[in-house]
């Protein structure tokens, strides 16, 4: 990837998993450019510090100039207010595909979410065709960032991955994370895979890693050769031993959205 | 269904499709509460008027107290700014849906539209299973309102039916209408099959009429009963004869969203 | 019809239903043959008598001897306890194949239900590809027929069509009526239909009119030619009228079957 | 049509086939340019003949020039020798598609046949998804041609209609045919159709009357607006009288194809 | 699984597939409960010996009581009389099923079998969406059995893992077993997977080892996690010396259910 | 399969696929059958050299006559003039057919390929029921092949195994091969498994190792058992260090078939 790409920008690079991308992705570009409302610190090699708000339209515009990639993880990633989830991620999402059409249409990594169809049950499984059915305001937030995606693919050839992250944690924590965990090696697998490809598309994938329990098929994307390694299994004898097994009625056994289908509407 | 309903709300009411729904659907209820930020005129027998800016939730929560269903007609129906976009499609839909929430869960007949899949052929034939394909900011904005309504019938039970209207309009008036012509008789017995039926769930339609060119399949909703009457092909002769057929690869002949796939992003 | 059957046996003749098709069925055949437990009075024109009990094997085939055709709609029609079912819908359906087996193979309209998908919500169309959601030991006694008859055919090529028959009264009666009402015409042009076609398979049929208000779909069968006349729709007004509308949530308006939904398993 | 039309090209003219639609089809365009390998009498009013052997290239491409539709029936319509559809068929096919390419690419209606698709049983619906099974070489040299037409779509944007005909005869005249016949009007309103519609792409179509009894699915082109008329179904009592019944395993009554299944390969 | 399941019940545990699990599973559970109708020899340690005969329901009531997990072996395995299958196969599992409904509905591993779709080719891939083919009665009563547990996971909550065994044997034995063999050790890991999962609910398993060659298609229960580790084509090379090679339309190389589709129906 | 076979053709046998296939196949069959119009060289030890012009149907007859297995690689590879192709590719395939239900049916290996369906976007996956895009009137002739095969099946029983074959080269060359690439002892191990199966039917493989990068399904074949070993992605890093990565819109990296659908019609 190194060899292609010469300044990638990750957005919410200041988040749990921003911080994770940002140390693994060192080296894999030229630059890394990265980009929170949030403290970074200081700029490391090959990195520099970009802050910016995701609901400046100006600001996104010159975040954007100048990079051949995007890692697109910036917003709120839990449910809140309606207020919240629009500037960030609403109104976010519109200001950076608008940037990036300004600016030669880097590909797009777009941290899309479970949530997005989280109501559907954990005893069935999706491929690519499967209906929305999201567990939340941020679920529908998501939602809305997809038809962006596939809007700006339709009208002006901008390619993106859409990637519906599960739980991109160290290890999996919990009964659910073992069909759900996403490690972090799997997706700089996935990252790399993406700015590598001769060609994307506009291309749903599940953000899972190879887990003996799944619900998700990413078939559809075998075009572009990715292949995660890692197994929540092989944690799943500890988690039999420390976490208490839900049970089949609980929201966090019963839905893939696990207890986000429990959260209330928050208030403005 | 006046034996049923005792106050229906109407938004958008000031709308050339509020209009025409105003005035059809007189006496089919106990009174029509008709909103909408532009001027309605003075109240006629049956009906009561109550100004109101989607944008303000605290004054949508009043607008829909006391009625016992909804035709959301309110917000931009083509092509806009985001800005637009945003205060009357996003936010107008989460704020209606917050207020239903608050008074007893009205069913909900919300206009979405074909510009949800525009992107889609002609020479295709979508079901409810269609994957979205926008063809504008604002396609994309309907599928963030099908999707708060599905969201509220998960989590709340809220009932809504998803009208993704075609061309509601007094006749036909181009050739693609032949397939998407959408009369007003046939919308207004929908919404009467809407409010009548004992269970409705989040069910999606196509409005459509009962036109011999076709793109969309309603079996699915079958359940319902509701059936088009009528035809746009009664007009086909005249529209042949007065309107000059476009090329195969002209957008208004190639996309079901004929023009809107030509339109740019509007600048805020 | 008449030219080409010269004796029809008609099972559980004594029934609602069967006296409905022993009153329609009249002169269509050179001989109805009636059966029963019950008490079926005295012989009419173009009748024979011939009281069986389904469970005694030797009985059903001197029964079923003689006959080109058969209507079996002998047997257990509502929910009661497995000793019952077992001996007249178990029992009884393999004696039946076995003496249709030692007589020829005359064809077999066999008595299905919407009861072998009870637990399909009314929101859901249904194909002949549907899984199985039985609501009661008799839906699944049903299930059983339905295998005995699949295997019949595939082992010795015994035609039958399986009639799934939703509500086969003088008229719709409720407002779950409007969508599996079977008028007694339309399940007469339907035997009529079976007996005269070359080439019958072993074919499912959703046993119901032609509704405005469906949820199931006989396309596969269009083989046949069958098309149902009569429609639920045209009693709609007056149930609306005179029956009061079930809630989204009551049984009758959740599941397609009804409230067999509710019925406890019956002692033994 | 005739507004629309100046020079319809109808190869094979001089067949049964042929010769029904040289007469219904006058007047609705400017000339009828007829062509086969066998006399074709006197011109007529707004005919003109050019006799043409469809295995001679450029005389194919003469035959071509100067026409805005082609109605290309010409070729073997039996099952005969590989020498013989070779020639016709295949080259022929070929020939024709070199020909519009060469002249402006004039839409084309493609005689295909049920015969691509003839040994699927008679108790299966087929859609256009169906995949093929021919039931003899001819049926094989249709295929040719549909993929033929795909090609010069997709390279060139040829559009072509293509029309699996099932039995086109004035009227049915055995059990098969009351799900196979296309009555000759209602091959006129789909060439009318074809040749009006905006946007044809590629399509096929299966060309089968509006029959009670019915195998085919012609939904995906509804797009098109084609809705025929007949009904094989009006004569089933006059073929049930006169016709004797075939048995469900005779090859009429149990493949799509009929008797063609039964035919050999024919010597060269 | 031993730390959850306290005591789990083998019925059918004197056949040769019950002496296989009873000596696997022994110490995977505090106690093993194993019932039969033929002589069980004396309880080993962690075992105790219950017999019963599955048509006594008040005798299977006491058997599952104290339960926490059922492995439902018993009944008939093979073709036989309706009568022997009634009593075991049809009231047997009512019985079981009415048993557990009365003590707290553990978990049931359900033997159903191949022989329900026994009819389909070789050459087709079925997944858990495919019709019911029965090969014989005994095929038949395993449909009812599956119906039985649909209908009290639809009424009351029962879960159940409904397993259509292949054939499980200590090693294949011929040319069909390269797609049809269940290694004893996939069952019990397949056992294990079943009652360790926080949600089961009505879930059909093919019972087959990770055979090169496969018919069956289990991605649909991928969120159980179960990954079985044989080959049956580990021992291809083997069978392939040491078995004559079926012709292709044998019915052990043409259908799934082997010589079961040649089997007559026994007299009772 | 050397115990299996006594005599293999291999048609084609002087090309470059048929050069590795003599070598690999050495000594697999009792003797290998080596036919073509170009020079063979002199035959090896269990090789015999029997040249043929596929176009010349008795001389075809004499070659198949004593073969229990047919690898049918001969004809023309690459776009041609319809004169070219139709001797080779049309006429060829009918003789051999016709060859071969002359002499007892031997299994057939016919090369297909992936040009047949050439015009699918690479980001399609395709499985057995994806419709024909020829790209190239080479990938016509293959579908008129596979029609052939399949008609040859359903009329007389001979059994085929259509490979639509990828790229076989000896390494994968570029990046369209990552996906494509079929290594020729992938092809051997398939031809192994065709001719050792108890039953093949007429089935359709995609010929392709089992790369990373894939577009094509072949879980529809899992029956036979066979399990390509080698992978494209071993070259990934050596291609795009001394390969171009094309842009997303050229051919070679929008569509399946890559420069074929470039290419234009050859003039005869």
């Amino acid at each position: 990837m190194s060899d292609m790409m010469n300044r990638i920008l990750i957005t919410g690079a200041a988040g749990q998993l921003g911080g994770m991308l940002r140390e693994k992705l060192k080296g894999r570009a030229g630059v890394l450019r990265l980009s929170d409302v949030a403290d970074l610190g200081p700029a490391g090699e090959g990195e520099e510090i970009v802050p910016c708000d995701l609901a400046d339209g100006a600001a996104v515009k010159r975040l954007v100039e100048g990079c051949d990639g995007i890692v697109h993880l910036g917003g709120i990633s839990v449910e809140k207010s309606f207020d919240l989830i629009e500037a960030a991620n609403l109104r976010g999402v519109y200001n950076l595909y608008e940037a990036a059409r300004a600016h030669g249409m880097p590909r797009i990594v777009f941290a899309s979410s479970n949530h997005t169809i989280g109501y559907h049950e954990q005893t069935e499984r999706l491929d690519h065709t499967a209906p929305y059915r999201p567990d939340s305001l941020y679920g529908v937030s998501k939602i809305f960032g997809e038809a962006v995606a596939q809007l700006y693919y339709d009208k002006f050839g901008q390619e993106s991955a859409l990637v519906r992250i599960g739980s991109c944690t160290a290890r999996p924590e919990n009964w659910r994370m073992l069909a759900t965990w996403f490690s972090p090696d799997d997706f700089v697998s996935l990252i790399e895979t993406v700015f590598r490809a001769p060609r994307l598309g506009c291309t749903m994938l599940w953000g899972a890693s190879n887990n003996d329990h799944g619900w998700w098929d990413n078939s559809h994307a075998d075009f572009l050769g990715w292949k995660p390694k890692d197994n929540a299994a092989d944690f799943a004898a500890e988690i039999a031993r420390t976490v208490p097994r839900p049970g089949p009625d609980e929201p966090v056994a019963k839905y893939q959205g696990g207890v986000f289908t429990d959260e209330p509407i928050h208030e403005s």
